[in-house]
This record gives structure tokens, C-alpha cells and sequence, in this order.
């Protein structure tokens, strides 16, 4: 059973679901695999994402698309966000196609879904196609229902109490 | 406020816990900040914990008490596990005097609560007598109510689906 790669997804809106990818990226790559790591909706340059800098220095390889977001990043091109989340499908289609990764973190491509910048079908078509070996995991609040029933394993993150709500903001080296 | 440390809990009966626990470390560490590791009830002697190894690489300083657990390990002395625990507590303890780490995590911490290793109100005197920059993150399953409320970020990673269920065996890499 060791060479079949399952599907993962961590949603809710509790903390923890991107913390628990690069948790998973760092057990995958401490065995020797594989791992490559996709992040939407981040912006690097904007913010400071120091596990992603550990990842790399690990060996993981790391690709960011859709880099910004109405949310963070004020108005901006909605046309253009869908244009670079499609670019990020082909992307993870050639990956399938070379086979060479063990681990495939997608981390926040969930958000992608939710805000409509991704469709459905569109991931579940990937997720059909991924060479058997390889582990997909998919993160970000608001899975939709199709593709919890086409994952193997989901872990629903709960926020009971976050700081956030009493006014904190995010702290570097803890949040970010 | 970036020099306030929180409690923070991740609970629940999903798969994610100690995983978000490892992201969290590799965050505070690219950062610069000092982080202590310390697990309980697992036993590096018969499960490899390859992201221990990682971490250690990458200067957190890792400890862990009470290796064995009546659940994995079969018949042993639960006086013995009881004092392990309680040496645990003397540790940390030492550890918030010397003022040394910025994050201290305590893996699997709430296993040794739920059967009862370790009382209630001897976490809370830890918790209560922390060093106003240390964030302390607690992990394991079925956290007492007691240690939530004290608590200023708490998640609950509920299984929504779990491949153990259909009778898949933990693999290496990925589980562990």
C-alpha cells in the first residue's frame, strides 16, 4: 500500500490547516520524498513567509500563483487571478505528466474554489488524473462538498477561540 | 504586542495536530525565534519521527518524556509513565526560568491529561507561571475544557474522513 498516493484535505477556519501542510512537507521530505509546494493567494512581497524560505532550503520546491487577492490586495484584475490559476492547473498537469513528485501540497487552492476563481470540475479533474504514487493535499477553508467526497482523508479545522477576534494582530514567526 | 506569547491548542480526533505543531516550529525558527520541542508518549525507538530529526537540523531543540504508552507499547508500569510525566513538568519548569525559548511546544501533552498521567492543575501551573514572551502550544486529542478556557487560540481538528477507517496502515513519510 506504501506506493498509492491518497488525496488530503485540511478546511475549517480554525488555524492550522496551512501550518499542518508544511508540517506534512517537512515529515515527507525528512523520508527522502519528494515534495512539491503550490500557494494562491499569497503575496510574498507583501508578506513574509519564512517556512516557505526553510522549505526550499530543505529541497522542497516551491511555486506561488495568483499571487494576490481582492481580500489583501484591494481591487485588482479578477480576469487576471483566474487567468494565473488555470496557469497553475497545466502547471500541476505537466507535474502529473513528469511524475516526479511523492507529495503535492496545494496549499489555499480551496480559496480559489470558494471565491470562483477556480471551478470544481476543474480540480476534480486533476485530482483524476494524478499519477498513482502521488499524495495531493489540498488547503484553505470552504472545501465544497464534491471534492471531501473524493478525497481519502479530511480533517475539518475548527476555530473554538482565535485571538484575531479580540483585535490581535498577526505576529511574525507565529501567524505568518 | 509582538512580545506577548499566547497559549495556543490544537484538539480533536483528526489527523493534523502534531503536523501543525512541526509547521508552527518551522515558522518560529525561520524567523529566528528559539524553539523547544517536547513530545510525550512516542517512541522514537520504534517509530521513525523523521520531522524530529528535521527539526533538530534546524536547531529546535527537541525532548520527549514518557516515550512509552500502555495504547503502543503493551503492559507497562503506569507509576513509571505518571513520574516520567511529572519530570516533564520539573523540566519545563526549568525552562520558564531560564527565559530561554520564545516557543515551546508540548506534543501529545493533552494525551497524558485525558488518561490521567498528568492533572489538570499541574498544566495550569505551568500555563499560569509562563514567561510573558513564551508561546506555548499544547497538541492531542481530548483537551480538558479547563486548559480551553485558559487557552487564547484553540482548534479543533475534527476526522471527517480518515484512511485508517478503511483499514490503511500509517506509511512512512506521511503518517509518521
Amino acid at each position: 500500500m506504501e506506493n498509492k498516493g491518497l488525496i488530503q484535505i485540511y478546511t475549517g477556519n480554525g488555524k492550522g490547516k496551512t501550518t499542518a501542510a508544511v508540517g506534512l512537507s517537512i515529515r515527507a521530505i525528512s523520508h527522502g520524498l519528494n515534495v512539491c509546494y503550490i500557494f494562491f493567494h499569497k503575496d510574498p512581497d507583501s508578506w513574509e513567509y519564512g517556512e516557505l524560505r526553510i522549505l526550499k532550503e530543505l529541497g522542497v520546491e516551491v511555486y506561488g500563483f495568483a499571487k494576490k487577492h481582492p481580500y489583501f490586495s484591494g481591487v485588482i484584475n479578477e480576469g487576471e487571478i483566474r487567468k494565473e490559476c488555470l496557469k497553475a492547473l497545466d502547471f500541476i498537469k505537466e507535474i502529473s505528466r513528469q511524475n516526479k513528485y511523492d507529495v503535492l501540497i496545494l496549499d489555499e487552492i480551496n480559496i480559489s474554489l470558494r471565491d470562483g476563481f477556480l471551478k470544481e470540475e476543474e480540480v476534480i479533474e486533476i485530482l483524476n488524473s494524478k499519477p498513482e504514487k502521488l499524495e495531493i493535499v489540498l488547503t484553505g477553508r470552504g472545501c465544497p462538498e464534491k471534492l471531501i467526497e473524493k478525497a481519502d482523508l479530511v480533517s475539518e479545522i475548527k476555530k473554538i477561540k482565535h485571538p484575531f477576534d479580540k483585535g490581535l494582530l498577526g505576529r511574525k514567526g507565529i501567524e505568518y
